[in-house]
């Protein structure tokens, strides 16, 4: 586990999104101020690639300057505004996500249980082929 | 501009993207000491997709639960390792990345300048009309 290329791609993850953002925020102020350029950025936005942040600025500054700098200063804004809660809403995001994952699986799994039990009381002998049983250590004894 | 949506869905794409370098992480573990399991899950998360990193858990959890158990503590630990790092990588990136886009434009801006100097020696008259003159205020001017 590369710790130190996971930060660097997540980080370069971060910063297309918050671009993907910018265009977005931009677009939304020039439909009311100015509909003809908010209309263009879009259809330039949907002909080049968001996803890849850079690759797009630099499409965009070639064909409108002025608009690729403004793009520029709202996502460094953007940038300025959110990155210091980004920490704690990733981290409290994802202890309450996989807390939620794994409630879940364990209300499935405890909901196959009065099956099997139940299985267990009308008959008791082919205790190994319950679909309980069969189920649960599959589960279990995955890698 | 809605500072706490965008800090929100920016969290989101931070979450499916760690889930996708948790489930990249095993995948390289399995590869090593369960290639069978390994193929499995390639093959799993090129059907599911990991973009939506929620909807791509659950699936993987109703299918092998304990390896979803495995690619959600992975994904904490990324997270709780990388987190902190992340608002200064982002913010720099970005302030990075803006700098250079303004030169790599200036410069583009600047050698068409040469060139009108070029014009300029053999014909110092139209000084108005050279193409760097015409081109620059051409690019400041838009919206």
């Amino acid at each position: 586990m590369d710790l130190k290329q996971i930060a660097k791609d997540t980080a370069k993850t971060v910063i297309s999104y918050l671009t993907y953002q910018a265009v977005r925020t931009v677009i939304a102020q020039l439909s009311e101020t100015d509909p003809p350029t908010a209309l263009w950025l879009q259809q330039f936005s949907t002909r080049e690639r968001v996803q890849d942040g850079e690759a797009y600025m630099q499409s965009l500054l070639q064909e409108k300057a002025a608009l690729g700098f403004r793009i520029l200063t709202v996502r460094e804004h953007l940038a300025n505004e959110i990155c210091e809660f980004l920490p704690e809403m990733v981290q409290t995001g994802i202890q309450e996500s996989n807390l939620n994952l794994r409630c879940q699986q364990l209300e499935r799994m405890t909901q196959v249980m009065p099956d099997s039990t139940d299985a267990t009381d009308t008959a008791d002998t082919n205790r190994d082929d319950r679909p309980g049983n069969a189920s649960a250590p599959e589960t279990e004894s995955e890698p």
